[in-house]
């Protein structure tokens, strides 16, 4: 691109990110690129300040949250684990931040609450996208290129979301994403159902394998064992603090997944071949309308 | 390599197979390039028996199991469906053939007993290889080269059973095969638990969004549901036969996961941060256990 191009029209001039992670700094390595936009990092563990420190393309880095907070920006982007982006936006609150605030955690009902409840201008996001792995070691610009992104606005924020709302639509369409939005109850009905309930299946499933087998069982497994308990392999505590923040949700959809599978044992226990087969006829066929990857 | 080198020394010279789905297939196309040996293949559908009678390598293809039962064999390969191999076992009892018989079915218990019941020189295998997609147009030597490949002998069978297994170890290193022995009742345990028991999770997970989420649940899906249900979408036949033979251990089993989603589900319905964190730290300590692939 010769260099006198103008830059794309950005939404916002001055990002402020906070937690480098997976996502964090996929996001960062993803937004990079493009001129004119000054991108400044927070994160709490200084190995990863001193990493992102040596990237001169980066503003400003810090492991101080007082700094962070007093930074001058346009958007702030809280990309840390959930319960400390809650944490974050009571924090902005009490500290009465002027710029409008968004995130990229996988629920989005308790967060949106608490940015209500400290009247900022917030709205969520979600980026169809993960990994097995974290850390900003494994971040990436194409992790986040081209995904399904979520925008989770809600009613009670007044006006000023909907303006929000179009600009964060723009800025990650920047990235080639694909822009949904649900409110943030759907949005965690719907994730509890589809990525909150598959991580729990599969650590249940390589739980069992590990309770029945270890710890020889694994020398024998192949592709089916693993695709299938592949999600578990992540690292927990990202997990365990969505699931405390959906735990209805989740604790209900492991209960429905608890009655399919009774289900399918009565059949197989009782050598019920017909209904076996129209069960699993029906699921496969189901499983099949989604695309090959 | 040049045409006048030695070629290695072939256990059997007249190889018969049935079943030219997806690992019948893979075999054929795997021991294909062996000078010496002669490959015929049954399979009961014409379509298939037409595609195979265009290999100029084969020397013969029937869709008649009694051509295939007629011919001059040094072994016979039984790839068909599980329940359907247990059938040609019989059968081939009844007709007295002289050469020993091996099988490739997801299940060893059944087809043992079927072949010490019909009095052959008979030793399971079952090569660690698989696709959620069935059929010979997706078969390729490669499904099968350098794969863990088990082999089930069981001393009720004898001495003879000893020679015969010792020449299919031979067989199937030809192939890079890493081969292990394991008793039929063994690998039936084994292969509830960490394939059976997979695929009815991955099929019981699809069957639950389906009945919470369809028809549009499937639009907002990213990798952990693509990868946790991705066996699910495999033909459900093959695994309505594997269930009905293997049902003990598999409904066992369903009954343990059952267990361990329990007690997930306890902790999160009951915000239980500490236990939760407990049970998928150490589960997902065991899951990466696992060599990434």
């Amino acid at each position: 691109m010769p260099k006198f191009k103008l830059p794309p029209r950005l939404p916002f001039r001055r990002l402020g990110l906070a937690g480098l992670g997976l996502i964090g700094g996929s996001l960062v390595k993803a937004f990079m690129p493009f001129g004119g936009l000054e991108i400044s990092v927070f994160d709490n563990n200084p190995e990863t300040v001193r990493e992102a420190g040596r990237i001169k393309r980066l503003a400003r880095v810090t492991s101080d949250p007082d700094e962070f907070l007093s930074w001058p920006l346009d958007l702030a982007y809280l990309c840390l684990p959930v319960k400390r982006n809650v944490e974050m936006v009571a924090r902005m609150g009490r500290a009465g931040v002027p710029y409008p605030v968004t995130d990229s955690g996988s629920t989005k009902g308790p967060i949106t609450e608490a940015a209500l409840a400290a009247g900022l201008n917030f709205c969520g996001g979600h980026p169809i996208a993960g990994k097995e792995v974290a850390g900003f070691r494994h971040s990436t610009a194409d992790l986040i290129r081209g995904c399904l992104f979520l925008l989770t606005p809600d009613e009670r924020f007044g006006p000023r979301q909907k303006e929000l709302l179009g600009r964060l639509k723009n800025f990650h369409e920047l990235l080639g994403c694909r822009i949904r939005l649900v409110s943030p109850a759907e949005h965690d009905r719907i994730y509890g159902l589809i990525s909150h309930l598959p991580y729990v299946t599969a650590s249940a499933l390589a739980g069992t394998a590990m309770a029945k087998g270890a710890p020889d069982i694994l020398s024998w497994v192949g592709t089916g064992f693993k695709d299938t308990t592949r999600v578990g392999a992540s690292p927990p505590l990202k997990w365990v603090e969505v699931a405390m923040e959906n735990s209805a949700n989740i604790s209900g959809f492991i209960g429905d997944l608890i009655e399919t599978l009774t289900g399918l044992q009565t059949a197989i226990a009782q050598k019920n071949e017909p209904e076996l087969t129209r069960m699993l006829t029906e699921i496969s066929a189901f499983r099949r309308l989604l695309a090959k990857d």
